[in-house]
C-alpha cells in the first residue's frame, strides 16, 4: 500500500471526524439526535391534538344547550395546563434525586446550554421534553371535563382543573416517570394507562359522585333515561383524532426515533383500538339488537387506553386480545354505572378508569414480564394511584363544594350552561335565535 | 506524514465505524434508517386521517337522517380494514416469490428481528410496511361507502366491506406492487390510482348498479331530483383532511424520506389538487351559471386522485394539466352517471374511478416512459383491474343481494338509516327529538 | 502499529466516504439534509392544514346562511395561492440579486439537478423551500376573507385574492425574507407577525372600510347589535387547527430541524397561545361579567400571532407576557373597532393586524436585541408595510367597487350569500328546506 494512499485516507478521516464531531464524541450522531428529537417535537403536536378530539368528542356527545360551556372547559384546560406545567408541574413531576415519594426542583422550567443538546438525552431536548410531558399533563384533567359535564359549575371545575393538572397529576406521575417507588419496585406503565388515564378516571369518577346525575336521567322508581349526544359527527371526529394522537402519546413515550420499538408500538395501538371498535360493537350489538356508534367510537377508545401500559411489548395477538377485552369491558362498565346511578354523560369513567386498569393489569398477563410477581406489582401500582387520586380529587372538589360550591342551579341546568355560564348559544341559528340567520326556506 | 497522526487516524476511524456500523456494512446508515422510517411512520398517520376525511365527506354530502349510519360504517371499515389486512391482507398483497397471480404467504403478521432493522428494508421496518399498507387496504372499501349511501343494508355493507379489503384489494394489489404480471408487464402506478382508487371505484359503481338510486331520486319521466348534503363544513373538513392525508398517501408511497423525490410528489399533489379544483369550479360554473362548493370540492379529489399515479415523476406543467383535467372530467362524469341514472350520492364512482383512469392514463401521455406503448400498457392495466374488481365486486353484491339482501325497506329508507339500523339520531337536539336540549331561546 | 490495520482502516474509511459522500463534501450529511428536509416538508403539511384552520373558524363565527360561501372562498384562495405562487409569486419573493425593492427572478418554479440536493440549501429542497412558503402565501388573503365576509360579492373578493396573493404580499415580503432594504437595515421578523399576519390584516382593514358593516350590525342610534356565530364547535376546530398549524409556521421557519431551536420555538409558540388565552379570557370575564369563548379563542390566536416575530429568541417569560398582552390586547381592539363601526365578523383585523404590530415591536422589547434602536427598525417595518400593504389593498379593493362592485345587494345580503352566490344551504335538512330528512322525530 502506498504512502500517498494512507495520506490520503488520513486526510479524508481527519475532514470527516472534524465535520461530524458528535460521531466520534458521543453515543449519539448529531443526525441521531435530531431525527429523535424530531419525532419527539411531532409527537407532542398529535398529543396536542388530543385535546381537540376530547373538545369535540365531548360536545358531540353531549346536549347542544351545554356545547358552548364544554368547548369553554377544553380550552381552558390545555391553555392552564401548560402554564402550570411551566410554573411547577414539570418539575413535581421530575425532580431529579428525590426520596421516592415527593420532591420539587424549583418553579419555572429553564435550563443552560446543554440542556439543548444530546447531552442532555439522546431522544430529546429539555425543551421538546417539557412540552411533551406538558401535552400529557392537560390530557388528564380534560379527562374529567366529561364525566362532569351539563351541571358542574365552571368556576369550581377551573379550580379543580388547575389543582389536578398543576399538583396532583404531576406528583403522582414521579412515583414512576419520575423514578419514584413505583418505578423502584418494578411497576411497568409505558404510556400511561394508570398515570394518565386512571389518574384522570379516578377524578372523574369523584367529580361524578359528589354532583350527583343530571336532573332527568334516573326517575324516581330507578330507571334509565338515555339523553343523547347532540352532535354524532362531532363525537366521531373526536374519537378519531384521538386515535390519530396516540400515534404521538404511546409512539413518543419511546422517548426516541427507534425504528423497531416506534414502528412496534403503533402498530400494537392501532390493531388494539381497532379490536376494541369490534368488541364493543359486537358486545353492544347482542345486548341492544342494534349496533350503537357511541358505544363503538368509545370501544376504540377503549383499546387505545387498554394498549397504553404495554404498547411497546406486546406481540399481535395480545394486542388484539387487549383491545377486544376493552371493547367488551367498556360496554358493561358504561352499564354498571348506570345500574348505579352514577351519571357520567361521556362514559369517561368507563372508558379511562375501568381501561386504564385493565390496560395497567395487562403487562402482568401478556407482557414481556408476565407472571404472578408483575401482575401484583401491577396491582399495588393500580391501587396506590387510585388511592391517592380519588381520595385527591374527592378532597378537592369536596372542599370547593362546601365552599363555593359544585352544582349550577336546577334553573340554570335546565337552561343550559351556555346561557347560564356563558350568555350565548353554540348553534344560536339552529336554535331559531337568529331569524333569518339560516337563509330562506 | 508522521506515523503518530496515522495512529490517531486510524484509532478515530476504528471509534467511527464501531460507533455507526451501518455506515460501513450497509447500504444505508442507522441514521437514514430512522429517518426514512419516520417519515413511513408520519405518512401512516397521515393516511389513517384520510379515514376521517372519508368519513367527514361522506356524511356532509348526505342527509342528515343517515349520518349516524355513515359514521358507524366508515368507524367499522378502518377496524375491520386492520384486522383483516394482519390476518391475511398484508400477506397476499406481499406473498413474496409467487406465479404473478395469486399467492399467500400465510395468515398473520409476523416477522424476525431482522425485520426491524435495514435488513428488511433501507426504507422502513416490517411493522411499518404493514400498518402503511394496511392504511392503504381500508381506503379502498371505504371509496365504496359513499356510492351506496343511504339505502344499502348495513349488514350486507359490512359483509361486502370485509371481504373487499380482506381479499379483493390485496389479491389485486399483487399484480404490480406484489411484484406480479402487471409489474412485470411495466404497467406503472406509483400510489394507487387504479390499485387503490379505480378498485374502489369499480366497487362502487357495482354496489351503486345493484341497489339503484334512492327514493326520489329520479322522478318516472327521467328527472333528477337533487338531494343536497346536510352538512356541508363537515364536507369541508373531509376533503382538506383527505388532501392533507394525500401527502402521506403519495409522498409515503416514495417508501423512504428521499427529500428530493418526496419534496416533488408533494408538490406535484398539491398543484394538481389546486388544478382540479378551479378546473371543477369554472366548469361547473359555466354551466351551472353558479360556483358550486361540491363540484369544486370533489375538483381538489378529482385532481389528487389523477396524479396518484404518476405523482413521482410529472413535471410542474403536466401536474396542471392533470389535475386541470381531472377537475373538468369529474364534473362530466357526475352529469353523465345521473343522466343514466346510476346514483351516487357523494360522487364516488366519477371522482375515484374515472378519475382514478385518467390518472393512470396519464402517466403514459405525461410521464417520464410517456409513449404509445406505456399506454397501451396502462390500458392494459386498467381494463385487468377494471374487468376483476367489478366482476368481484358484482359477485359479492349479487350473492348478497340473492341471500340477505342488500337494500333497506322503504319504510327504513324513508325513516332513514340512523333510526331504523341504530335506533338513534345523529342530530338529535336538531330534530326536535329532546325539548329544549337546545337551551332556551 | 501493524500495517495491516493501516490498511484495515483505510479500506474502511474508503467505503464510509463513498457511501456517504456528502459527510466529507460538503458542510451538512446527507443524514442531516434528509431530516432538515423531512421537517420542512411536515411543516409545510402543518401550514396546510392551517387553511382549514381558517374556514372552520370563520364559518364558526358567522351566521349559517353564509356558511357556503365561506367554504367556497377558503377552498378557492388555497387553490388559487398555490398556483399563483408557482406562476410568480415565488419568484417575486426570493428574486435572488436585487436592488431590495423590486425583483423577479422570471415565471413559474423549476429547478435543475442541484436543487433538491444540500447544494440548494442544508435545509431543505428546491421544491420544499416553494412549497411550504406557498403555504404561508395564501394564508395572508385567507385573513382578508373573515373581516369581508357576509356581505362580500363573490367575484370581486376572488379578483382581489388573487392579486392579493399573487403580486402584493410576495412582493412585500421580498423586503425581508426576500433579502431587500428593510432585511439590510436590521428589520426582525421572524415567521411573520408583520410579513404574513399584518400584511393580510390591512387587507382585512381596507375591505372592511369599504364594505361597510353588515346590515343590521349597527343601529341608527350608534349601538352595536352582536350578531352570533352559527357554530361554536366549528370555531373552536378553527382555533386548534390554527395552533397546531402553527407548530409548522413557527417551528418550520427555522429551515431546518435544528433541536435546539425548533423546540424552543415551539414552546415559546405553545406558551404564548396558551397565555393569549388567559389573557383574553379574564379581560373579557372582567369587562362583560360572563366568560366568552369566542374571546378566548381570539385570545389563543392574539398570542400566536403576537409571538410570531420573535418565537425563536424568547425566553419563558417574554412569551408568557407577549401572549397574554396580546389576550389583553384583543379584547380592547374588539371593542375599539366596533366602537368606531368597523365591522369586521371575526375579529380577523384585531387579531392578525393589531396583534402583529404587537407582536413585531415586541422583538425590540424582548428579543435578543432589545432596545430604543431595534424597537426604531422594527417600528419603521410596521410603518413601511402598513403604508403599502394596506394602500395596495385599499387601491384593489376601491378599484372593484367602482368596476363591477364590492357588496352584494341588500336583498341578497338579507337572504345569505349562500342562495345568493352558490344557490345552495350549508345545512339544508337543519334550515327545513328538504322535508323529512332529519328522519322521523
Amino acid at each position: 500500500m502506498p504512502n500517498k494512499f494512507l495520506r490520503q485516507a488520513a486526510t479524508a478521516l481527519l475532514v470527516l471526524v472534524v465535520a461530524t464531531p458528535a460521531l466520534a464524541d458521543e453515543g449519539v450522531s448529531a443526525e441521531m439526535f435530531t431525527v429523535n428529537n424530531l419525532w419527539m417535537m411531532i409527537a407532542t403536536a398529535l398529543v396536542f391534538i388530543m385535546h381537540l378530539g376530547f373538545a369535540t368528542l365531548e360536545s358531540g356527545l353531549t346536549r347542544a344547550k351545554n356545547t358552548t360551556n364544554i368547548l369553554f372547559k377544553n380550552t381552558f384546560i390545555v391553555s392552564i395546563g401548560l402554564i402550570t406545567y411551566a410554573f411547577a408541574g414539570f418539575n413535581l413531576m421530575y425532580p431529579g434525586d428525590f426520596n421516592g415519594y415527593f420532591g420539587f426542583a424549583g418553579f419555572f422550567v429553564t435550563t443552560d446550554a446543554a440542556g439543548v443538546t444530546s447531552a442532555y438525552n439522546e431522544g430529546y431536548t429539555y425543551w421538546t421534553d417539557f412540552l411533551f410531558q406538558a401535552m400529557f399533563a392537560a390530557t388528564c384533567a380534560t379527562i374529567v371535563s366529561g364525566a362532569v359535564a351539563e351541571r358542574v359549575k365552571l368556576a369550581s371545575f377551573m379550580i379543580f382543573a388547575t389543582i389536578f393538572v398543576g399538583f396532583t397529576y404531576p406528583w403522582l406521575g414521579s412515583w414512576k416517570w419520575g423514578g419514584g417507588w413505583l418505578d423502584a419496585m418494578g411497576f411497568y406503565d409505558f404510556a400511561g394507562s394508570t398515570l394518565v388515564h386512571s389518574v384522570g378516571g379516578w377524578g372523574a369518577l369523584a367529580g361524578a359522585l359528589l354532583l350527583g346525575p343530571r336532573m332527568g336521567k334516573y326517575t324516581k322508581d330507578g330507571r334509565m333515561t338515555p339523553i343523547p349526544g347532540s352532535n354524532m359527527p362531532m363525537a366521531t371526529i373526536g374519537v378519531f383524532l384521538l386515535w390519530l394522537g396516540w400515534f404521538g402519546f404511546n409512539g413518543g413515550s419511546v422517548l426516541s426515533a427507534d425504528p423497531a420499538l416506534v414502528s412496534l408500538t403503533l402498530v400494537t395501538t392501532s390493531l388494539a383500538a381497532a379490536a376494541g371498535a369490534l368488541g364493543a360493537m359486537f358486545t353492544s350489538w347482542a345486548i341492544a339488537k342494534k349496533p350503537d356508534l357511541s358505544m363503538t367510537l368509545n370501544g376504540i377508545l377503549a383499546g387505545l387506553v387498554g394498549i397504553t401500559a404495554g404498547a411497546d411489548q406486546m406481540a399481535m395477538w395480545s394486542s388484539l386480545a387487549i383491545g377486544a377485552i376493552a371493547g367488551v369491558i367498556v360496554v358493561f362498565a358504561v352499564m354498571f354505572f348506570d345500574r348505579i346511578h352514577i351519571d357520567d354523560p361521556v362514559g369517561a369513567v368507563s372508558v379511562h378508569l375501568v381501561c386504564g386498569i385493565w390496560g395497567t393489569l395487562a403487562v402482568g398477563i401478556f407482557g414481556e414480564m408476565a407472571g404472578i410477581g408483575q401482575l401484583w406489582i401491577q396491582f399495588v401500582g393500580v391501587l396506590a394511584y387510585g388511592a391517592v387520586a380519588f381520595g385527591s380529587a374527592l378532597a378537592i372538589f369536596g372542599l370547593l363544594k362546601m365552599t363555593i360550591g359544585l352544582r349550577v342551579t336546577p334553573e340554570e341546568e335546565f337552561e343550559g350552561l351556555d346561557l347560564a355560564e356563558h350568555g350565548m348559544h353554540a348553534y344560536p341559528d339552529f336554535a331559531g335565535v337568529s331569524a333569518g340567520s339560516m337563509g330562506s326556506k
